[in-house]
C-alpha cells in the first residue's frame, strides 16, 4: 500500500483541477433561473476538500512511482475522474438515473460523446456547458497521458513515438515539463481560436465556446440534438472539419512547430496518411452522391468531408442523417470507424499508424515471398521500426478485436440487435460516439439501451481510451504478484 | 513463356482427372428421364481432349517449376478447374445464366456451398451429385496444396506446417508422394465410413453419398432446401457433427496415426483448442436457450453443437434458422464465422492457430510490459515461433480484413445492404456458405443477389481459399519483374 502514495498524490492534485472546474458553471450561471448551482457546488466543494486531505496526507512521501504502478494510476484516475464528473449530472434538474449520469459522463470524459440525453436545445446551459468541459479535460488528458505514460508504457506500439524526454528519470524532468506547458499552451491556443472562428461565423458564444471545446477535443457533444446540423452553414462545417482534423493530429508535433523545426507537421507520415484519407473519402462520397443522382457538388463535398472528418477523427458530430445517402455510405461509414486519427491526437480509434504499420509489414512480406533471402528493415518517420514494437502493436488488435466480440456478444445477452450491439461496441472502443441503424445512428441516442449495456458500453469506453492494454492487465494474475 | 510449360503439364493432368469426374454423372444416369448427359459428356469428352494435348506438347519438357511460378500453378490451375465444372451447370436443365453457373462451381469448388439454387429436392440426381463431387474435389485439392504449395510459399504462418517434405527438392519428393498417398487414402477412407453411417442411420443411398462428399470436403451442399433438417434425426445431425470436425483437423495428423504415431492427433495444439472451441460454443448456446425458456436439453445441445460445428468447420449445413434463437446466438454465429478449422484441413476460415498465435503474442507483451528484460520464447507444438512467421500471419490477417471491406464496399454499391454485404463477403473469404439476415441467412439463398454481386463473391471464394496473399502477389508489379 506505500506504494500507493504516489499515485494518491498525483490524483488528488487532479481533483484540484477538477474541482475548480465544476465550480465554473455554478458561478456563471448563479441566480439564473433554471440552473443547477447547489449540483455544481457541492461536489466541487466536497471533491475540492477531499483532495487537499489527500495531497497533505502524502505530499511528504517519496513520488517516485514503481513502473507497474503506472498502470494503476492510470486506470484509477480515469475512473475517479469519471466518476466525479457524473455527479452534477446526478444532482441537476435532469432527474438522470445513475446509471444515465455515469454513462453520459465516461463518454464525455473519453471523448466519446455518446449521449442518452435529449431535448439538448432545451437544457439548462450549466449542464451543457458542464458536457463540452468534461470533453475538454478528456482532451488535454489523453494528450498528457500520450506524452508521460503510454510510450513508456510500451503499450500497442506506442513505443514508436518514445522520446528521450518519456523515459521518466530525474534527468529528463525539466524537458518533460517543458513539453507538457508547450501541450497546453497549444491546446489552449487552437481552443481559443476555433471559439474565435465559430464566433465571427455566426454561431453565438456560448454555442461558440461549447463547440469549440466539443470540436478540439474530437469529443463531439453539442447544444442540440441536430448536432452541427443546427447551424444550417457549410462554412461552419468547414471550420468545423479543420479543427477536428487540427485535434486529431500529434500535438507534440505542434509544439515543436513552436520551437521552431518548420514543415515537421506535414512531414509526418502519419499526418499525411491521416489527411489523404480524409480527402480521398471525401471525393468518394461525393462521386457516389452525384452518381446516384443527387445535386449541388460544393454542398456534398462539404457535407462528406464534414462527416467523414468526424466520423475519422472520432468526434462524432453529425450535420444529418447520412445513413440516408445509400447502402454505400453506411458500409463505408462502419469501417472508418475503426480507423482514428493519429497517436499523440485526442482522437481514438485504432490510429492510422497501426494501419501504416500493417501495410509494411504485407509489403515487407510480398517482398520475402519473392526474394527469399533479402535483408529488409522497416522505418517509419525515419525510426527503426522494431519487433518487438510489431508485436505490440498485434497484441493491441488482437485485444481490440476480441474486446469488440465480447462486448458485442455481451450486448446482444441483452436482446440488442446485431447491427446495433456491434457499432455501439465499435464505437465505444474507438471514442467515437454514435453508430450505425435507427437506434443508435446519427439521428438516434442511446437512451433506450438497457441498463447493464449502458455499463458495458461506459467499460468500453474507458478501454478504449486507455488503449486497452494497461486496463486489462490490471486483470492479469501475473500483475499482482510482486 | 517456356517457364509456363510445367504449369500446362500440371494443370492438364488434373484436367484429365477432372474430365473422368465430370463422366460419372453422365454414365450413372445415361439414358434415364431427366438427366443432362450431354451437358457432362461433351465437356468432359473436350476437356479430355484438350489436356491430352497439353499433356503431349509438355511431357518432354523440365518440370522444374521456379518457385514464383508456384503461384501462377495455384491461381491458374483454381481458375482454370473452377470454370470448367461450371460447363455441366450451364448447359444442363437448369436454364441457369452464366454467372449463376460460375458463382455456384467456384463456391462448390472452393467448399463454400453458397449456393443460388433453390428447389434442390426435386433437380435432377445428376447435377446434385455432379455439386457434390465439385466439393469433394475442391477437398482433396486443397489438402494436397497445404502440403505440396503453401507452407512451401511461407504464406500466412503456414511455415509454421513446413516439414522436410515441403522442401521440393529432388530428395524430397519420395517422401512427398508418400504423404500424398497417405493423405489420398485418409481423405477416401473417411469419406467411405461418413457414407455407411449415414446409410445405416436412415439417409438412402444417393443422399449418404452427397453428403458425405460434403461433409468430409466441408463444403454444405445438400440435396434438400432444408440442409441437413431434411432428415429432422439428431442421430445424423450428432454423426454430420463427428464427420465435420474430422474433415477440420490435419489431415497429416491422420496419416502420421496410420504409421504408428499414436495420440498425435490429441496432442496437437491446433486440435485441442479447435475441439475445445466446439464443445464450449456448444455448450453457451445450449444454456443460452435453456435461459431463454426452450425445453429438451439433450435436443438443444445435439442441435447447438451441429450448427456451431458446421460454421466453425465452415461447413454452412443448416438444420434450421438459428437466427430465430435470438440476438445472442445471431452475433456468435457471425463472430464463430471467421475462425475456421485446423490448418491442413479441408476447412476453410482464419484458422485457429492464427488465434492461437496472436494470444502468444498477447501473453508475451503482457509479460514484457511486467518484466521489460524478460527472454521470451514462444512455441507451437514444440516448434519455435520466429519472428517471420508472426509477420506472414499479420500480412494475412491484414489482407483478410482489408480484403473483407473492400468487397463489402463493392456489395454495397449495388445497394446490398451492410447486413447482408458484410456477411456475404466473410462468408465468402472464410468459405463457410450462408451469411446473416433475411437474404442470405440460412433460411436463405444468393439468388436474388445482383450478378455483379454474384462476381466480386466468387473472386472472394477464391480468394479465400488459397489464403489470399498467394493470389494478392500476382497483382503486384515486384512479381512481373524478371
Ligand atoms: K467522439
Ligand atoms: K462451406
Amino acid at each position: 500500500m506505500r506504494n500507493l502514495s504516489p499515485v494518491t498524490y498525483i490524483v488528488s492534485i487532479t481533483m484540484v483541477l477538477l474541482s475548480i472546474f465544476m465550480a465554473i458553471p455554478a458561478l456563471l450561471y448563479l441566480g439564473e433561473a433554471d440552473s443547477n448551482t447547489t449540483a455544481f457546488a457541492y461536489p466541487a466543494l466536497g471533491i475540492f476538500i477531499a483532495a487537499s486531505v489527500g495531497i497533505l496526507l502524502t505530499r511528504h512521501r517519496s513520488h517516485r512511482l514503481q513502473p507497474r504502478y503506472m498502470f494503476v494510476l492510470t486506470v484509477s484516475s480515469w475512473l475517479i475522474i469519471s466518476i466525479l464528473c457524473a455527479l452534477p449530472l446526478y444532482f441537476s434538474n435532469l432527474n438522470l438515473s445513475m446509471t444515465d449520469a455515469i454513462f453520459e459522463s465516461f463518454s464525455g470524459i473519453t471523448t466519446t460523446g455518446s449521449t442518452v440525453l435529449s431535448g439538448l436545445d432545451t437544457m439548462s446551459p450549466d449542464i451543457l456547458l458542464w458536457r463540452s468541459i468534461i470533453q475538454w479535460m478528456g482532451g488535454i488528458g489523453i494528450i498528457g497521458m500520450f506524452v508521460a505514460v503510454l510510450p513508456f508504457l510500451g503499450i500497442g506500439g506506442m513505443r514508436l513515438f518514445a522520446t528521450e524526454s518519456s523515459e521518466w528519470t530525474e534527468k529528463a524532468l525539466p524537458r518533460m515539463k517543458s513539453l507538457s506547458r508547450g501541450l497546453l499552451f497549444v491546446y489552449c491556443a487552437l481552443t481559443l481560436a476555433c471559439i474565435l472562428i465559430y464566433w465571427v461565423s455566426g454561431m453565438s458564444l456560448f454555442n461558440a465556446v461549447n463547440h469549440a471545446f466539443t470540436t478540439i477535443s474530437t469529443g463531439g457533444y453539442s447544444t442540440s440534438d441536430q448536432s452541427m446540423g443546427q447551424f444550417n452553414s457549410n462554412l461552419i462545417l468547414f471550420e468545423a472539419s479543420i479543427f477536428m482534423a487540427l485535434g486529431s493530429m500529434p500535438f507534440f508535433l505542434f509544439v515543436r512547430e513552436l520551437h521552431g523545426q518548420h514543415w515537421v507537421l506535414f512531414r509526418d507520415q502519419q499526418v499525411r496518411a491521416f489527411l489523404g484519407l480524409l480527402i480521398a473519402a471525401a471525393l468518394v462520397m461525393t462521386v457516389y452522391r452525384l452518381w446516384m443522382h443527387e445535386e449541388h457538388p460544393l454542398g456534398l463535398f462539404v457535407s462528406a468531408l464534414f462527416n467523414v472528418t468526424s466520423i475519422v477523427t472520432t468526434t462524432g458530430y453529425a450535420s444529418e442523417d447520412y445513413l440516408q445517402w445509400g447502402s454505400f455510405t453506411s458500409v463505408a461509414f462502419f469501417f472508418l470507424t475503426f480507423i482514428g486519427g493519429c497517436s499523440g491526437s485526442t482522437s481514438g480509434g485504432m490510429k492510422i499508424f497501426r494501419f501504416q504499420l500493417s501495410f509494411m509489414v504485407l509489403k515487407e512480406q510480398f517482398r520475402r515471398l519473392l526474394h527469399p533471402r533479402a535483408v529488409l528493415t522497416r522505418n517509419f518517420n525515419g525510426r527503426a521500426v522494431s519487433d518487438e514494437i510489431i508485436a505490440s502493436m498485434i497484441a493491441y488488435v488482437f485485444v481490440f478485436l476480441m474486446g469488440m466480440a465480447v462486448m458485442t456478444l455481451g450486448l446482444s445477452l441483452m436482446n440488442v440487435d446485431l447491427t446495433t450491439a456491434l457499432t455501439a461496441s465499435i464505437t465505444a472502443l474507438t471514442n467515437v460516439g454514435p453508430g450505425l441503424g435507427p437506434v443508435i445512428g446519427p439521428a438516434g441516442n442511446f437512451a433506450s439501451l438497457p441498463d447493464a449495456a449502458k455499463w458495458i458500453l461506459s467499460a468500453g469506453m474507458i478501454l478504449g481510451r486507455l488503449e486497452l492494454l494497461s486496463v486489462i492487465i490490471l486483470f492479469s494474475p501475473a500483475f499482482w504478484r510482486t
